[in-house]
């Protein structure tokens, strides 16, 4: 792609216009869209007015809001109409929600009439909403047409319509009565009644269904559209399967951004400034950084009462911290990242969290106890080749690495127990469960592990003390 | 979904068989098919009869691949072929994947011989390819017919195919010349020629072409299918949109398991036996642990030199060190996931990786700044509320909260650093980004975090001796 950049940016100084004219028409709007975002900005409005008009409506809804606001404040008005009036609706009021008011203005201006309606009236639903990604272009038939009419009808009408590979068929009060895919249509009989044929068993959202679960029905029934319908079930628009890609794809970059503790960004990482980005990371960084408050409390306790261990115990206890830390945070990351995949997906219900908990459970022996022999068998070798601890030092170091081996057990357990079960209650109780992840239980499990193995450790030195 | 559940068991006992069949031939195929996990397994094969053919076979390619063997081995040997005629060849080709080796035999023995060619040709091609997903099933036009022809070839040979929307015109020697939509073969004047009407700059894929490449390119062009060429630019299949969505969501779900240090899996969770879940859990656990004896080795030698901070600043540095590393795990993790991200939907690259520093090296003096100016009012905070401290006793208080806040500003600076580098690098020398994530860097920071904290409290906690 830079080497193309660099071509087409020697052939614009050349003003070799006729060849440059010819690469772009070859290519596809969102490889143009690409390489615009390689050029200098000021060579961005001499290319797209070298576009063939259908070419360049699409590649202006591929572009960046910034390079669209750029190239709107340099179109003349008439410019403009012919960008506005290739556009679809939906592809429209994406355009219009990123621009400022002034630019939004010129823009509806230029549209005409009917369209200026739509995209008024589509604005109004929330963000988020089905009604702010569907578009109203879609082809709507009645019941009483036969098979042949209806093909004529879409000849005569179907030319500006987004999808027509499904025709929906509607009602007289435009109620939704069924579908009808345009596979259907050529391969019936021409004489056929357009209600007889459709499908009526119809999958339908609401205007205002959040878009994620909109997408995920797109996804789970394998549909291409989707209608929407008002509150009186009368057909409104259709979401698209490309819009619907975009928002699963939306959803999951939010989720790994609350699992990796930042508050969500919509904008792709090289366009967001530094400011924002620190915004975005701030908040929890600070909240986990002063929830540890706890940990130094906990920590400064037992560092002033160490001498009851032991030297040699002591500071094999405070040694061995960041590893239990470590592992106790690895290990309910695991279990709260999976279960919270598990319910974005919806492999996960409410109603499984006993089943969660007792396969959380058995894993977590399972690698609770392989971690403890793993560690304590490095520290038997650590003593033979490093401490050549013997006699009752060894005996001491013996305890401690028993203690420390059965903190490592406790600590994974109760860091999957935690990490499996905070994710379902979080949803459960209307949270966003991804926030539950690896930073937030970490700092739980942080506690937990400490209390753990001053405990552990504390019960076993002062049994052997009493033998 | 329950209550549903319920409600047909009692139907099923109560063999009210005609009411069963009227709310099952009402429903969607993939609401059927998690209607039925959470019914007895017993009760599945009764149902299963009840549905309609073709209902029956969308039902079929929705069940979970444990509840498909259980059906298949239940199945009579015309029962059997029914089921697997009306299969689309990828949905077949997918269910084979997954059976072992007897029923595969049986499936393969059921189908007609020119589908057991098509399913036998679909099974060679690797795991992960763009053959391996894609459908043998499409609409194969020639350029020198006409419209009116080419919707007559459809009508007589289009019942079966997958997708008739989009149809593909091929030469003589099957090589790809072009696509042409269904929409504008219905809107075309019935003379005109499929080779004058057909759009010839088509994008394809080849079948050895990684399939999270292939459903990123439906993606980016917005495509509900793309045709599949063999090494000598024939055309051999498409891949449709439902299984490419279907790619990106598995790809997700596997860099999300890497990032939290697990080896991918690609069962649903509760269908993932405990075995299992520890196999892919206990790598990573174990090395990450046994990591860690870096950070045991360093704090062991501290711990022994504590005297030479003194008593109060000793036990000070000793328990910031989970605040610390928590601090520098979160803020690495914050950049290489956001990055691994970036890379991943392509927003970032390798040409970018200069930016990408820069922008964070800016964010983390930001965050690192913030932190460290929290951390300080905090600490002052705590001495005027739970240690006071006065006279010396404060001077060493104030000099090691100069140093905890001076090795927060350096772990922020140097985790971000590393978090954003080394996904940039993985990836450049062809390993997964994902697997750098915070786990792993995290561990890297560990022990930076504890160098720089001891090294810096050393310099200045020797400065203030010597004044």
């Amino acid at each position: 792609m830079a080497n193309l950049a660099t071509a087409v940016s020697s052939l614009a100084e050349a003003k070799k216009y006729a060849t440059l004219r010819d690469i772009l028409s070859t290519m596809n709007a969102a490889d143009i869209a690409l390489l615009f975002d390689d050029l200098p900005s000021s060579m961005i409005p001499l290319l797209f007015r070298l576009l063939p008009k259908e070419l360049a409506a699409m590649t202006f809804v591929e572009m960046e809001s910034d390079q669209q606001e750029l190239l709107i404040k340099g179109f003349s008005d008439s410019e403009l109409k012919d960008v506005v009036d290739e556009l679809y609706i939906d592809d429209a009021v994406d355009i219009v929600e990123e621009m400022p008011a002034n630019v939004v203005r010129r823009i509806l201006g230029s549209a005409d009439p009917e369209t200026r309606k739509m995209i008024n009236d589509l604005l109004k639903y929330p963000e988020d909403s089905a009604g702010s990604i569907m578009t109203v272009e879609y082809v709507e038939l009645r019941p009483h047409l036969t098979v042949e009419d209806a093909i004529k009808a879409i000849r005569r009408s179907g030319v500006d319509k987004e999808t027509i590979n499904i025709c929906y068929v509607t009602r007289a009060d435009r109620t939704l009565y069924g579908f009808i895919t345009i596979r259907k249509l050529i391969l019936a009989n021409p004489n056929t009644l357009i209600g007889d044929l459709a499908d009526t068993n119809v999958i339908y959202c609401s205007t205002m269904d959040d878009q994620e679960t909109v997408a995920k029905m797109l996804q789970k029934y394998d549909l291409i559209a989707l209608p929407v319908v008002d509150g009186e079930k009368r057909l409104v628009g259709i979401v698209t399967i490309d819009d619907a890609i975009d928002v699963l794809q939306d959803e999951v970059t939010e989720d790994i951004e609350k699992m990796a503790a930042m508050t969500p960004s919509d904008k792709p990482y090289l366009k967001t400034s530094t400011v924002s980005l620190f915004a975005h990371r701030i908040p929890w960084l600070a909240v986990l950084m002063l929830a540890s408050t706890f940990t130094e409390l906990i920590i400064n306790y037992y560092t002033q009462r160490l001498s009851m261990f032991g030297e040699i115990a002591g500071g094999m206890l405070l040694a061995c911290i960041p590893m239990l830390m470590g592992t106790g945070g690895n290990s309910g990351s695991q279990s709260s990242v999976t279960v919270i995949r598990g319910l974005s997906l919806g492999e996960i219900e409410f109603k499984d969290i006993l089943a969660v908990i007792w396969k959380e459970f058995r894993v977590s022996i399972l690698c609770g106890s392989a971690l403890a022999l793993a560690n304590f068998g490095k520290m038997m070798l650590m003593n033979t080749l490093v401490y050549h601890h013997s006699g009752a030092a060894f005996t001491a170091y013996l305890m401690v690495s028993i203690s420390i081996c059965l903190a490592i057990l406790s600590t994974v357990f109760v860091a999957k127990l935690i990490g499996c079960v905070l994710p379902i209650l979080a949803k459960m109780i209307g949270f966003d469960p991804a926030v539950m992840a690896s930073p937030f239980i970490t700092t739980i499990v942080d506690v937990t592990t400490l209390l753990l193995l001053f405990g552990i450790a504390s019960v076993i030195m002062s049994t052997v003390a009493v033998l």
